[in-house]
């Protein structure tokens, strides 16, 4: 069997508006601005600001950004066209987003926020070829369905290696899964076992993670 | 004298909207939408698209998407944060846009545009530190201000290398210049004598090019 790696993108701020907020000036007047009803949109955190000083964790949410970008960088890899990458979006409130390799994610960030509401709401796109697919599910049960071999998680905490060495130790496992925060700062809210991997002595952006961790796996298992 | 990545994103589908349609509905509705002058707004294949069938290559251009992820990718590289990358956009109009290595760029699209649009308009921004800077120059211009001792281009025609060797052959340098193509696909615009190299069978997106000469450059440089 092909080796194959497990990216999960984890905790990412990647939510609908919360109830507790949709009557909130700043989420009306974006909602009604897009033509759309404020339950229905994502969550953030450059146009809903003022209305997020009122969430607990409101300095870090709303970031769907971060995983636009994260997912561009993933799927576009060599790594996936070489069919040697499968990865997931898990968010804060516990979803699983399955995202089939061969989906040709919007390049446009609007695009992209209008695409993950129709997936909050139907709970796949496109409805015919279901591409993305939403399953409530916390990261243990997910690590658990996929079965792998070892679990790593980036964090700036971890053991320090560059990314050439993780990418060995990465290829002498048949089946590892790498964590990747899906958020601008702090910790995981999820609890897991793992060993944890620090790829630098400053904190990095979720998807400077992805890219190295990518390339540096890419190297050892395709020849 | 360290050694040092100079990077351009070249012929970079980057600009303002053409004067020749100017005038078109889905400029001038996207203009009011957004309460600006159409002669302000930066060119977007997903808003401009009908008006983009009557330009010369309309099939290609309007993307500072592509722009956008490559600089994020690129700034928030162990290899800026290491201060080896030095990077630049050239456009298909002949400006070239310096990037100050310590610039943190809008992770927000919408945000990323109305920085390109000031840009264009004040040739500077922001006003006091100038992280960005805008000047009317060729790609040949700009070549022969950095002075480099090698110049590659990346291309899908060029000779095969894996990014892991590639990242070898940069390191040999002390001052390598990297063209990437900054466009969706077909050729080069601009004609530049360098070295062309191709890192997979197949074309790929600019930003994951990016990613690949980064993190393989940045394994040899730093230890």
């Amino acid at each position: 069997m092909k080796k194959r790696l497990h990216l999960i993108i984890a905790d990412s701020e990647l939510e609908l508006v919360p109830e507790s907020i949709i009557d909130h000036p700043a989420i009306v007047n974006y909602a009604k601005r897009r033509k759309k009803k404020p339950e229905k949109i994502i969550l953030d955190s450059t146009y809903h600001h003022a209305a997020l000083r009122q969430l607990e964790d409101g300095e870090r949410r709303g970031r769907p950004d971060i995983v636009h970008i994260c997912l561009l960088n993933a799927l576009e890899s060599i790594l996936n066209k070489e069919d040697r990458l499968r990865v997931y979006v898990h968010t804060r409130n516990d979803e699983v987003i399955y995202v089939d390799p061969s989906t040709r994610l919007p390049r446009n960030y609007n695009r992209f926020i209008g695409l993950m509401e129709s997936l909050f709401e139907k709970k796949a796109v496109p409805e015919d070829l279901q591409l993305l697919k939403l399953e409530k599910k916390t990261l243990v049960e997910l690590i658990n369905e996929i079965s792998p071999d070892a679990v790593f998680i980036m964090h700036e905490n971890g053991e320090f290696m560059i990314s050439k060495h993780f990418g060995k130790l990465l290829a002498s496992f048949r089946k590892p899964v790498v964590i990747i925060g899906g958020f601008p700062h702090g910790d995981f809210r999820s609890k897991v076992d793992g060993v944890k991997i620090s790829l630098y002595r400053e904190p990095l952006m979720a998807w400077t993670i992805v890219n190295e961790v990518i390339v540096s796996y890419e190297w050892e298992v395709i020849k």
